[in-house]
């Protein structure tokens, strides 16, 4: 069968290597798949929002998982966000706009429905944070950004840490599983990648509550980078949102109300039973495995290939995450 | 209405500024829409492929144009691809791969279909060239590098152009419309972003004929540049492959002959009757107004932004191209 990554498969199709022939070199997919137990990090069911969508035409359901993203970053919006779940407020919202190579956006299509009480009005300084105190593998966010940047060889420099190769920014890296940036007053924020889940808002910073969301669909539009907030990123599911027909009024907006897709709930994963919460686990930042895994995506040597790259963007080593098998 | 970019209908929608009260700085796509007739370059009907897949569901029909890459970039294939439009060898077949944030693939499912006579083989030399003389505004590829690197100010180096600011390697630009990037050598090769057409193959680099092809549905994967040949970008209707449902077999190739989306036809413009022949410009890259706009993608000033981001990599700055007003 013909085909641009044939590579992928036959890779892990082949025979354990004999003496004459040396395994093929792993692609980054296997490099992931093959990673010990020790370094995955399970995801708390309560830092993930289930959102199940009508099913599609033929019946089938469609389940979208959210994993919200852990302060320091998305400071307000996430207490938000649990109260709009907890009032199971989105239950009977949809999906209003639909717009290609840019965002699928859901809440409340005719914005009448009233907030619940309480929700934080979350100010436009919480956009960057000033300290990142409050990741556990901060360290190792800073010693991995040299992975991922062809020109900067040898150990990490000390912080703050050295310039990872970026167009928008002195520094990219992984924090806890997520990919953020820095400047140059070691302000850091969430980036705007493939998946990531962020907060509609109005002109004004501080209009958005969470209520309205949006995920990204296409190429990484990254100039909305701190002046929208990034709070987590679909981790099973996209396609149910990726897929969907693009609206055609302005800006990607469904114009018919029949267009729209329903939204039947949006539930914590922690407020489901516990046999029905799904269960993830991301491949962590500070291990070797990733490690592996990033300069892999830089540098892609497994057969296919001819030409590593020898350096990718930030968005382009997407965080392995998986289901944790059932026990 | 709430929703992330109101800015861009409402700058849409200001009246003329008066004295007391400036207008809002201009979106990128508002830099674009009002650039001048000159600084827009046609594209020629015998560079665009038109292909027609069945209509979906409701009828509607679905049309995607593709704009062929010129020489000196996609030597050989572009005449396979030519010959094999002009044999209508694509009629019946179909798409058959749709890979969530990476690809949709298209062509002979069943790899039986014999191919026209005389298709070139085209070497692994040919995904890059040393030459780029071929390109009319080859000097503002080089001069106009700099807009998209916020650390390059002042007036552009001196041939080999200055390095703009990117993940992968150290030159970026636009060459004639197209975005390229080059290498230390001298090398130049086309960039994989968002709906760029490429050329699928086995494992060996020269088994790519042009009868099986892909566009980029996702973030773009430019580990596959000087891997894979770029050949071309759609223009118009990429809606039509990047909302259909996603492949569930290996690298979303779709599992059941059903799934598969039909081929009706794929012609090049210039074999259909004149009147109806789609006719497309791109806003050129050696204009004033393509600098302003690039400028905009990398430095969002109007209303909705707070901060500009300083810089973009290429993919984030996509080329306008629209169709022409029948006359």
């Amino acid at each position: 069968m013909k085909h641009l990554l044939l590579a992928a498969v036959a890779a892990s199709l082949v025979l354990p290597a004999s003496a004459q022939e040396p395994a093929p070199i792993p692609s980054p997919g296997e490099i992931a798949t093959s990673a010990p137990a020790k370094d995955w990090t399970a995801i708390a069911p309560s830092d993930l929002l289930v959102m199940d969508l009508a099913p599609d035409a033929k019946g089938t359901p469609r389940r979208v998982v959210i994993q919200l993203m852990p302060a320091p970053f998305s400071q307000g919006w996430i207490g938000n966000i649990r109260k709009l779940a907890a009032a199971h407020w989105w239950d009977g919202t949809s999906v209003n706009r639909v717009q290609d190579n840019y965002v699928a956006q859901w809440g409340d299509a005719t914005e009448k429905k009233a907030l619940p009480e309480g929700l934080a009005t979350v100010p436009e300084s919480a956009y960057v944070t000033r300290s990142i105190a409050g990741f556990a593998n901060v360290s190792s966010f800073m010693g991995r950004a040299f992975m991922i940047n062809k020109k900067l060889k040898g150990p990490p420099l000390p912080p703050p840490f050295d310039k990872a190769e970026d167009a928008y920014t002195g520094v990219v890296g992984f924090a806890d599983g997520w990919p953020i940036a820095g400047g140059p007053q070691s302000e850091y924020w969430p980036v705007h990648c493939y998946g990531a889940v962020g907060v509609g808002r109005n002109m004004s910073p501080d209009t958005g509550s969470g209520a309205e969301l949006y995920t990204v669909i296409g190429h990484a539009p990254r100039h909305l980078d701190r002046n929208i907030a990034v709070v987590g990123r679909v981790i099973s599911g996209i396609e149910n949102l990726s897929s969907l027909p693009r609206g055609t009024g302005a800006l990607g907006f469904y114009e018919n109300e029949a267009e729209r897709v329903p939204i039947q709930s949006i539930r914590l994963a922690s407020e489901l039973p516990a046999a029905e919460q799904p269960r993830f686990e991301y491949l962590s930042n500070d291990s070797d495995s990733f490690a592996r895994y990033a300069d892999a995506r830089a540098n892609r040597r497994d057969p296919f290939f001819i030409k590593p790259a020898g350096g990718a963007d930030i968005c382009n080593i997407p965080v392995p995450i998986r289901p944790i098998a059932a026990k």
